[in-house]
């Protein structure tokens, strides 16, 4: 894979570490990139992790220990897969600046954004050589049209940010460069990889019109149209669009206050409810976790199998609104823990669109073993369906790579007089 | 039209009126009703009227001196398009109960439950003689999928009430009906006239997917299969899914906390500015009034456009989900002060739909006159589009009627010696 122009000025390969933090788990992925392409490592992670430090240093043993790293200073740069930050977005600096971001929209992004912010933190302490570089989920989404970038609020609203920002970037912008790879659109594909650098510009070549839905313990469905986005389902918060694990989704607005009165709650109280016993949690009444839903569903619990009859039609309200804007579609990509491995969610949202082109091959996508990949579609199917096992750490590490080329590219040209603005 | 199977024990024509409240308008239609058909009498209105008992005697006496009323008493019945009941729907008699039911939601419907309550009130006082009789918008949404009912909300959240309920749904009814005489599915057109009589049972007949688009003051898109709301894009509230003319339409539920902390309003207030300053006004900073705003883009506003770009794409949005959950549709259909009026509008809705068998008409569609029905899609098209005339008070009238008759024939079984259950 060729990810950018290598730099005469620096070619060797680069040690990028992904940190993938939640409120409790801490995942990593060490990568290996040089302008050729990356390896993988190493990878690992913890769960029911409520402090980052003894994690981080455990990561550092391991990674010792398994001979990826001879010293921890060999990582060059740690990359943040960050949700949202408040005025910022794009792939920046891990500095105050994102802490602050982050900061800005706490209670926008409670699951995350203190989250990546304490991480950030505790790598400035363990690493302090590495350098820290954010990718925002929202970058992704920065060139959907401005329609679908706002609500319609009273001006005051606007100004304070609340706006439609999309999030899952780095997995949407996977399944949009491998969906192009898979069907054979490689000019298509390298456009998509090098979105950030060279920026969306004009299309002239051929059309890819895709439906992407990234479904685990968060879910959106995204609408992409020759690499970039026309549209996700996530909106100002993470907790918006399908029923995520514990958050809500998309909820009239003024169910908030109506529930206040009406429960006796404070606004803290309802923002905490939506983000905790909302989503598949509320809807099944049994587990905010896909798998023992499906388990109880199949014990014959009748919420539990309404949750899943509910995120599915919730995937087929986005899809089919992405669907209709495009004018149709020529695939629809299933990624993520429900994705990758659910092929009776994946067979129910395709479910009765052979009018558009699209039939199941019911043998092949229930084959597909855990984290395959491949089309479910039967051959002739114009309009494809497939599973990409998601890997977002990879968009994350190439993106923390380039900025480090540039970074380096500005600095020897500023070295040599240069104004450093390249 | 058909409206009923005539009761042998009463066959005379009866007069019933239907008031249509808004929080400043007093609109009125007077029909005369038999078992053939109805006959519309007399119509009009007050705009900027904060009392409805001064309007309502001007009413009375401008439809004696125009000779559709001998007296005052010979209106048998008022019939109400009442918005939104807690724990009530459907059409029943306009009691105590009613005013309960709208009491119950008053904040959820800021704008029309007090309107109707009060309007309630002021007709049992001028005519203490006639029936009323609330026949509610959510009534059409009844039969809806379980999963277009809910919201992934807690479960305490949804034992309050806090569901999707769906509105303009005499509306959208008519358009169904309509629709299906136009596309002459005769027996199709008849099962959708008789809905709220027969129910829904099952349909074996010709199949038609609609989706219908009331677009006014107020605006909805609902799909609609075989005479059947299959879902609509208001939900919880009447402020929910399209931008209205001042109410805000879909915004993610999380923005209200963030709103009332970063803006320091209560909760109160939020609510107020959802219900007032968004939707086309809170967009354009021009106005509520589309016909302003409309102007003011013509003038280059460029809020203005936005606005109008962004309702544009709204209605795209909640059309495309219906068009892929329904797997296909046979007509998109306009009706509603915007929907009638507003060739652009509609044209932009339909724009780019080629591939799935929809072309719009240019010259039919601009020239179709204010208030005019018919087709606006080419000849070949087998995806339609057509305009139909709102006739939202014929629906309630013929409603309004049924329940007359069904009451009476209750009545004389009763007197017969039955048990009135029937």
């Amino acid at each position: 894979m060729q990810l950018d122009k290598p730099y005469s000025t620096w070619r060797r390969a680069v040690k990028i570490l992904i940190a993938n933090l939640g409120s409790t788990s801490f995942k990593y992925r060490l990568f290996d990139l040089d302008g050729a392409g990356a390896a993988l490592l190493a990878e690992g992670g913890f769960e029911r992790a409520t402090d980052y430090a003894p994690c981080i240093e455990s990561m550092l043993d391991s990674l010792q220990r398994g001979g990826h790293l001879a010293a921890r200073e060999e990582i060059e740069a740690v990359g943040f897969k960050t949700v949202l930050g408040k005025n910022l977005s794009g792939c920046v600096e891990g500095d105050d600046r994102v802490l602050e971001a982050l900061n800005g929209f706490e209670e926008v992004a409670p699951a995350h954004n203190p989250a990546y912010a304490e991480g950030i933190r505790c790598f400035r302490d363990a690493l302090p050589q590495a350098r820290r570089v954010a990718l925002f989920e929202t970058a992704f989404h920065q060139w959907v049209d401005p329609v679908a970038r706002e609500y319609a609020v009273p001006r005051s609203w606007r100004d304070i940010g609340i706006r439609r920002y999309g999030f899952h970037g780095a997995s949407h912008k996977y399944v949009a460069e491998r969906t192009a790879e898979l069907l054979s659109h490689e000019a298509l594909a390298d456009r998509t990889r090098r979105l950030y650098v060279d920026g969306p510009g004009q299309w002239t070549g051929s059309s890819l019109r895709i439906i992407s839905c990234h479904l685990g313990g968060s879910s959106s469905v995204a609408g992409i149209k020759n690499g970039i986005a026309m549209g996700i389902s996530m909106g100002f918060s993470p907790q918006s669009g399908l029923p995520q694990n514990n958050r809500v989704g998309d909820l009239d607005a003024m169910a908030v206050p109506y529930a206040c009165k009406a429960l006796g709650l404070t606004l803290e109280e309802a923002e905490r409810e939506l983000s905790t016993r909302g989503g598949l949690l509320g809807l099944s009444e049994v587990s905010n976790d896909l798998r023992d839903i499906r388990k109880a569903a199949a014990r014959g619990n009748s919420r539990a199998q309404f949750a899943l009859d509910f995120l599915v039609d919730s995937i087929r309200h986005w899809a089919g609104s992405f669907f209709f804007k495009m004018g149709g579609a020529d695939a629809i990509c299933f990624t993520g823990g429900i994705g990758e491995n659910g092929p009776d969610i994946r067979a129910k949202v395709c479910a009765g669109l052979e009018n558009f082109g699209l039939s199941i091959d019911a043998g092949r996508n229930a084959a597909l073993p855990s984290g395959g990949e491949g089309f479910i579609s039967t051959e002739d199917s114009t309009f494809k369906a497939l599973v990409i096992p998601a890997n977002e750490e990879l968009v994350v590490a190439r993106e923390v790579y380039r900025k480090l080329i540039r970074d380096k590219g500005a600095k020897a040209h500023r070295d040599k007089g240069g104004n450093g603005d390249n």
